[in-house]
């Protein structure tokens, strides 16, 4: 079953044919594209007489020539006949330039659209401006030599490659009106991301959703080699982009203007094509099949109309034009004299008025048309809340602490399942074959899965109107969902603990547009992107080693605290807390952590929510904390396991050295820990919960170096005594893997009868009493599983 | 230019054909086939009765039912037509699963071989053996479900996806007498790394490589749905895999023996097909042109043979049979007996003798043949030393600290050149395509890159006898890497430190690939993976912010001392006696980060060897520490920027507060500083270094945390005050980014006056005089860029 479609949005109104292009038109674009390039050249090289309205000399050469030539002609030339086709059909789009290297090319294209000077008012659309425009580029101080965040009309920061396509197939779910203009470069169609992300067309609908028009860029060559695309036979290429499901249109060469004739024929042909399968799915006109989308290649020589031979050396359609073609322009009079002709050759007094104001301002289209203000990809602009039910529907009814067992997940799975019904435009939850896996089944119920392949009977919920993404790819969850949240959206990805390194770099790449963005007040914040790790470390019984592994956690944080925030909910009703504020939070990256598995219930909804505000909090039920005095002895614990264990402890302790004050504190968000988080526990807070001197056994769900960081900066943080994740796994129960990680309950009161201010009567009959229940578990283990083969030598591990 | 062919190596003999599968042939690998796949049930299922000699009791059946059915006759049917080549033929060659989760099947095969026998001498090859075979499977005690470490003749962990390709790959170049048969599940096909790796034919010798047989089994589902490749047209996958470069062989059905017939078929194509590449390659009747290497899609169902339906519900054929699909077996007297059905059907009493001893043996390959005892799947076995050269020929000449400057990684290169050189079949470099960047490019002038697709005049050192292997996918060399070195060859895959983030996982799982082989005396130790990160944080001029990140140390560094090893050389002459050690260890993961730009060098070869050798210690030269007491303040430093700030700041103290005892340390092997790592300091070499009680202000490549994580059991590890990158970069110089991170020379002068146990008169005026320097900057580069626009709101950063 699928949420009905809301009918404002799904069909467009026929829109005009893109008109061919006559003679007079191509002279426009052409002349567009001339004041790109000619802008392009300009900022790798100059410092001044921008304009060229002198003579060039070595004076007005940047001290340090930096940039990348190579791929931008070609960029150029899509942006420019991307733009006539929205001037000519008011199609809404976006453009995202996967090789964003070409940066300088998509900042001329914004200061020709008025964008920049709008975005950046010191940066005016004249001389002045201009001179600034190239002062800036790739200069301390100023921006990057890529597409950035500061590139207005952007999404996709130009740096690790490979996402471009996912980033695109993520902007136009849920958006049927959206266009996204995709350039592949063809050094990155050869990442494994970038290969693994032209079957989004295998889930995209054709009704619900908008388009996303791949142009992959042959110009042959990455920094120093060719590309396995360019060299290919072209007929392998075509099999290839044909066996992903795509009508390939091809375009190739570098004679003028007979390129620009051919792209704009086939432009108009891909737009046709896509406004025919989107207006037949709309209309009811169509079987089901997964729609032959169109795609473009586009053949142009890299560094196109730049310098053709350099010092008796093939530079252009070579690497040699990847970066800075002439390199020695400063210090070789015919190197600069070869870098004026190639300026000049753009004819920029053409290009260019008196004001310095470029004369292509006619050609373009206006407001939020332009590629480079595109709404879309200022999406933040345009997010409207979640509507988010009152929990109280999805919480586990907690009687007393540790009496009833649930599935966490599930509740959250009921929460997602309204989250889809009332928000049906909005929300998306991504995860890779896993959902029902991870208990989140329920949103079934209302969404199927998203699939536009055949869809056979025995399927189990699935539809290409389908909106639960499934895919067998972590890149391709994480991609879409940025593509999604970017372009104002909010949504989930639910993915393995282990596996969730998979698309680490995304997140980190993710974490630093974010942090980036937070400087640019422009830049309005974006959905948060929710990443919701289960199957953890703790609970991954027939599966091994290899599948145990809470490392994200680590690596989310050591990014900055305007972006970062990890949640160790310890039970359903805290889970619901956090994805409630998770669901409604800006331009974060939440990372929350908890087991699928059925596990004790702790708190009930109220006690939670108050619980997962404060960020950390003590649980008195839990410990022996008599007061007024400080306790003996601190147990503090995040994650779930962990959870279990301590408070597992602390009933020993309680029941076994009555005499010994223990105080139980869980902690939820993690960077409370820190001293210098936005979500930091005030000072003297963190003293109530951890006093100042008393020693601290932290039970932590990762590797306890996490735990160690974070309180650096704390009283005295050489008194937390952490334990944690140590790499030691296998295939085993639960209950041993805390074992053979030290973190178990007879661990934990071990080391907290060791750790504690005094040493009450009996203490040492506790620690034995522990020491003999780890040898009955062992002993069990080994009854358990006598016949079974050593193949391991223990003796060589721990 | 390349070296020259090994003539021993490079042409093999003229074997037989594979013969037309007869009717007996067809009987026999039927039986072996049967006898899989009944002992993948039965180590599903059972943990009494394993040879079904008595009727089936519910007592039987194990407590919990945990394994992957679906996918196993796949890969037992492949396992064991493989075999029949391999018996047929004397092909050498190996067997790699990448639906992996398949265990099962692969652990059958290698007791139907008696590998496992061999392996685990308790686990015999006869009933008693059988019986600990299916009791050891998914056990807390036993082995994982998937195919891990601990099956013999596997170098392919079944958990994280999307990586068989490159490992079969890498385990076949320079080997040419080698055969992989990779087996590539359809829902792992979904993955970007697998879809990125088709492309490893592009990169393929003929002459000096073996050869990768793909066989892409679609069964059509993953956990709960299907797959895209599985439900694409078929004219479409052979569209998709003829553009990867392939002749697409393919065997669909589910009737018996005809499939057997087909199967057999395909693959005596398939290995004529590569046995002509290879032949026509090595005798010189070869034009160059990439050849169309075969791969086999084979369409069969999903849990081929097990239950059909169950329940009224389709099972077989869909992603129900995807684990167990029988679930209650236990409860359910109907499911009981169709478990027995299903165990019978493979008809056991034909398969065992009567003590339980497969009765195939005589049909299969023998010796190192036989698949689950391949020699290149325990490389190690069969790894010989590099011969390297005296590090003379590369050192650096320093005449004193600080007055030479080199671009370190230049001189790797040309070491790196010669280990090509005296190395001709077993070392190789790994790059996403930016070797000559990372000033490594002495390596071409002995061996040109690898490519196999069309070359042109105006390449630059590129052959298809290349092997440098430069592909822009981090994915890629990384896996490749793994591959060759798991077959006993050794490596290095160099590249930029931001985007080594890319391939974080594929480092994480093969360090826990190299903790699990510690554990198994079995796995002889393998070359190690060695990482070089240059184009480091601190110097990505014209990048921005995106291409700045240490994250791949900080995920290193939580892994188990047994694998990580972290060198932060901070001159080229350490970076020579780093590379050399690493490159003569065995199965560490070793890390090792240093600029490509030019620097200070501080240490002659000598000095250099002794330090690295100690991994930190003091440089008299740089502080002023006149004894015999201890220093006021202990300034440390890991990484060649930090270094650099370090030793400025140290200069800077000496010259102006030289009451001042200031005591410098260079750390080169990070995990010396740790308490309990393998390589730690011992605890009164780290307080000869570190002191007991003086505070420690150390500069840090990386983000602070791991110091403090490294040094927590250290004396007072509070008095360890870290500076490293926190996150703030952008478009900038080398200088700034120390600024913008708080690291430079001015800050650590400041925070070591502040720190030192004693404040000798005038300190406050060096105080001063930093901040005035400080200031000084600040203004430098606003003047500098004074008429740059204020794009970014600074106020909000920091």
């Amino acid at each position: 079953m699928t949420t009905a479609l809301d009918p404002d949005r799904a069909v467009l109104p026929e829109p005009p044919r893109l008109p061919d292009l006559t003679g007079r038109d191509a002279e426009v674009v052409d002349a567009w594209w001339r004041a790109a390039m000619y802008l392009t050249v300009a900022q790798i090289y100059l410092q001044e007489n921008a304009l060229l309205r002198e003579p060039l000399l070595a004076a007005h050469i940047k001290p340090r020539l930096l940039g990348h030539w190579g791929t931008s002609p070609g960029l150029a030339l899509v942006y420019a006949h991307a733009s006539r086709l929205v001037r000519e059909t008011g199609q809404r789009a976006v453009y995202l330039a996967g090789p964003g290297h070409g940066g300088p090319a998509l900042v001329a294209a914004s200061w020709l659209e008025g964008t920049w000077s709008e975005t950046y008012p010191d940066l005016t659309r004249d001389a002045a401006g201009l001179r600034r425009l190239v002062r800036q580029f790739s200069t301390p101080g100023g921006i990057p030599s890529h597409v950035s965040v500061t590139t207005p009309g952007s999404i996709h920061e130009g740096g690790e490659l490979g996402y471009v396509l996912l980033h695109a197939f993520g902007a136009v779910m849920d958006d049927p009106g959206l266009l996204a203009v995709a350039v592949v470069g063809d050094g990155e169609a050869e990442t494994g991301p970038l290969e693994g992300s032209w079957k989004g067309i295998s889930f995209l609908d054709p009704v619900r959703d908008g388009a996303v028009l791949p142009v992959l860029h042959l110009n042959g060559a990455k920094i120093s080699g060719p590309t396995v695309l360019g060299r290919k036979d072209p007929a392998e290429v075509r099999a290839l982009l044909s066996g992903h499901g795509y009508e390939v249109l091809e375009v190739e060469g570098s004679d003028l203007p007979g390129m620009h004739h051919r792209f704009a024929a086939a432009l108009a042909t891909a737009w046709q094509r896509i406004r025919d399968i989107q207006q037949a799915a709309r209309t009811g006109e169509w079987d089901g099949t997964r729609p032959r989308w169109p795609m473009i290649v586009l053949r142009s020589p890299k560094g196109w109309t730049g310098p053709h031979e350099v010092d008796g050396v093939l530079v252009e359609g070579t690497f040699r034009s990847h970066q800075v073609p002439l390199s020695r322009v400063r210090e070789d009079p015919a190197h600069l004299a070869m870098l004026e002709r190639w300026l000049r050759s753009y004819r920029p007094e053409e290009l260019f008025d008196a004001a310095g104001r470029p004369t292509t301002t006619l050609q373009d289209p206006v407001g939020d048309l332009r590629l480079s203000a595109a709404p879309a990809a200022n999406g933040g602009a345009t997010t409207r809340a979640l509507a988010l039910r009152d929990l109280r529907a999805y919480a586990v009814d907690v009687p007393a602490p540790g009496v009833v067992r649930q599935e966490s997940t599930r509740r959250l799975g009921r929460m997602l399942r309204d989250v889809y019904v009332d928000n049906p435009t909005s929300f998306r939850l991504f995860c890779p074959d896993e959902t029902t896996s991870n208990r989140l089944g329920d949103v079934l119920d209302v969404s199927d899965r998203a699939f536009a392949e055949r869809v056979e009977p025995e399927d189990d919920h699935l539809a290409h109107a389908g909106r639960v993404m499934e895919v067998l790819s972590e890149h391709s969850c994480h991609g879409w969902l940025e593509g999604y949240t970017l372009t104002g959206r909010h949504g989930l990805f639910a993915t393995y603990e282990a596996f969730a390194m998979v698309s680490a770099s995304q997140t980190v790449q993710h974490m630093k547009w974010l942090e980036e963005a937070a400087a640019l007040p422009w830049r309005a914040p974006v959905p948060s992107l929710n990443l919701l790790l289960t199957s953890t470390a703790w609970r991954n019984d027939h599966n091994g080693f290899s599948h145990q592994g809470p490392g994200l956690l680590q690596v989310v944080l050591t990014h900055r605290g305007s972006v970062t925030r990890i949640y160790l909910p310890p039970d359903a009703n805290c889970l619901l807390a956090v994805a409630e504020h998770c669901l409604g939070s800006r331009s974060y990256v939440n990372l929350v952590v908890i087991d699928k598995q059925p596990q004790l219930q702790w708190l009930d909804l109220d006690a939670a929510a108050a619980h997962c505000a404060a960020g950390a909090g003590t649980w008195a039920w839990a410990g022996h904390d008599p007061g007024p005095e400080e306790p003996d002895v601190v147990l503090a614990c995040a994650g779930d396991t962990p959870t279990l264990e301590t408070v597992a402890a602390a009933q020993i302790l309680r029941e076994r050295l009555p005499r010994l004050r223990t105080r139980v504190v869980n902690v939820v968000d993690l960077m409370s820990l820190s001293p210098d988080h936005p979500h930091a526990l005030a000072e003297t807070h963190f003293r109530e919960l951890f006093t100042d001197t008393v020693d601290v056994v932290f039970a932590f769900h990762g590797f306890p170096g996490a735990v160690h960081q974070l309180v650096h900066g704390r009283p005295a943080p050489g008194r937390f005594h952490v334990r944690g994740f140590i790499e030691q796994g296998t295939t085993t129960t639960p209950f041993d893997m805390t074992v053979l990680n030290r973190i178990s309950r007879f661990h934990l009161v071990i080391e907290a009868i060791e750790r504690a201010r005094t040493t009450p009567p009996g203490a040492q009959a506790v620690v034995d009493w522990c020491h003999e229940r780890l040898a009955e578990h062992h002993a069990y283990v080994r009854e358990h599983f006598e016949d079974l083969p050593a193949i391991r030598d223990w003796s060589l591990e721990g």
